[in-house]
């Protein structure tokens, strides 16, 4: 049986699984620690590559068409270049894409279109004709619009605003002191500065507790984060040449994909703008792009570059 | 000889000075390393001993009236009151403020008003009637407009903005990339994540030179830095019993000293709400605040608090 083994290489863990390539049935599985390069290459690189050798230990080698790997922040510097290199002694075919480009593979399933990607960060990426378009995606310091981090650090500037104001705290900054464990924004910031970019993130649960029990200020929050990734959109429209009249999106990352309220804003969004939209979702691990993605190579085998 | 000791723990330094309480002259001085107790609080307070002790070495200290230090940071989480105690055994009077209040008492010379202050960072503190009030000085994830970080992350974001909206790259991105010596917004906003934040912030010196050389984007970045500080200043005058009739403002930090531009547009936004301002420029080190402080406490003696 040939296989082709996909990688998604996130900053907590390493997910590899093999597909068939003719059914995309998968038929071996292997997790390791994290695998963002950009964090620690040595170490990325040895649970990236224990996850194909405990792949290789399950399925004959010789029978497998290609590894497929979806890494953060690999376009920059060089970094392909070098992960390629040194996975050749592995083996001699490898892809190698950022995680966005992975999860619109599996979640386009290799068909055209825009993939929203919106958990602790965010990014808009196209596909269009093997063309790749992106919007956004510059990380926490800045871009991010719409993500967790975002969400969490509008609530937060809204507690700083009251403070500068001489406003009595709101119910939603006395819930973010609670949640962080403070009495007030002097030991917040402190707190912050102290914390990783996830930690703040994780404010957003919060957040999306209070706008369900109706508090007002949270629920605003949650629709402008999906204000921001409507137009993000439009921007991917105007960018790539995508059609508003037939458009497919796919959604990845919990903000988008579990939150009600940034979801109904995000389409209330792209239906003002007149884009008929039909919207795919995850239905199995980003590490499935791996199968779409060599269907589609197989099928019209071209180099595709980001535009 | 009677004195007074005044430091300011500064981010790559702690200078101390030693001040005559009745005529003002520096009669002693020590430099040592930072004094950052936020960033690494036992080697910070090594640093801020040494050079206390330093003093002591060239002055009597049973001469030495009191001891006054301006802290970044220290207004969170009990850390004055751990500072206090652990100088104890070095001098019985001790007084602990934010780096920010000791350059207000420098610059106004103990008097009522504001202090703006603008470097890598930003802050806007106000003192009426021995009270003080605070604007920002959240840090540069969520705050700190005005400052050089701030400038420089306005920047970036506009090259961002023009790889998003496929514009071909601006003279100012141009400068961007040239600056932190990357070719693209990949390669640039993977160094960003790599560089501190006072690394970030220098990007503003090729800004500020761009402007004088005629660029309109970078003209543009430094006069929304002067009006966010002068928005600062209105939200100061609506929160503190400060009058606009008459106002002394301290200018503090390079880019509110030292950028012509972000000045002139800082001056106009309150010209614009008729606010009659006379500005102080600093004359010596934020740390001959003590003397002012001192001088202010002999006089009216009684305790200070942050509104």
């Amino acid at each position: 049986m040939e296989y082709i083994i996909g990688l998604d290489c996130g900053g907590t863990k390493t997910e590899a699984f093999a597909y068939n390539v003719k059914t995309g049935e998968e038929v071996a599985s292997a997790i390791s620690g994290f695998g963002n390069l950009v964090v620690d290459y040595d170490l990325g690189m040895s649970h990236i590559t224990s996850s194909i050798v405990s792949i290789f230990e399950l399925l004959e080698g010789s029978h497998c068409k290609g590894i497929v790997l979806g890494i953060a922040g690999v376009d920059a510097g060089g970094l392909k270049e070098k992960v390629s290199n040194d996975l050749m002694t592995i083996h001699p075919t490898i892809y190698i894409f950022n995680d966005g480009q992975l999860a619109h593979f599996s979640i386009l399933k290799g068909r055209d279109g825009i993939c929203v990607t919106a958990g602790t960060g965010s990014v808009v990426l196209g596909l269009h004709q093997h063309k790749w378009y992106r919007i956004g995606g510059w990380g926490h310091l800045f871009g991010d619009e719409g993500s967790a981090y975002w969400i969490a650090k509008q609530a937060i500037k809204l507690a700083l605003s009251d403070e500068d104001n001489s406003f009595q705290p709101s119910n939603l900054t006395l819930a973010i002191f609670k949640f962080f464990d403070v009495k007030d924004v002097f030991s917040l910031t402190k707190r912050l500065y102290m914390l990783s970019k996830t930690d703040i993130a994780s404010l957003t649960t919060v957040i999306a507790q209070m706008s369900e029990e109706g508090n007002q200020e949270a629920t605003l929050l949650l629709k402008q984060a999906g204000i921001q990734l409507g137009i993000a959109v439009e921007e991917m429209l105007r960018k790539s040449k995508l059609s508003k009249e037939s458009l497919e999106i796919g959604l990845n990352g919990s903000v988008i994909e579990k939150n009600a309220q940034v979801f109904s804003s995000f389409h209330n969004c792209l239906e003002d703008s007149d884009i008929n939209v039909t919207y795919c979702h995850k239905q199995s691990s980003c590490a499935k792009g791996a199968y779409y993605y060599y269907k589609m190579r197989e099928l019209e085998g071209f180099p595709w570059g980001m535009q």
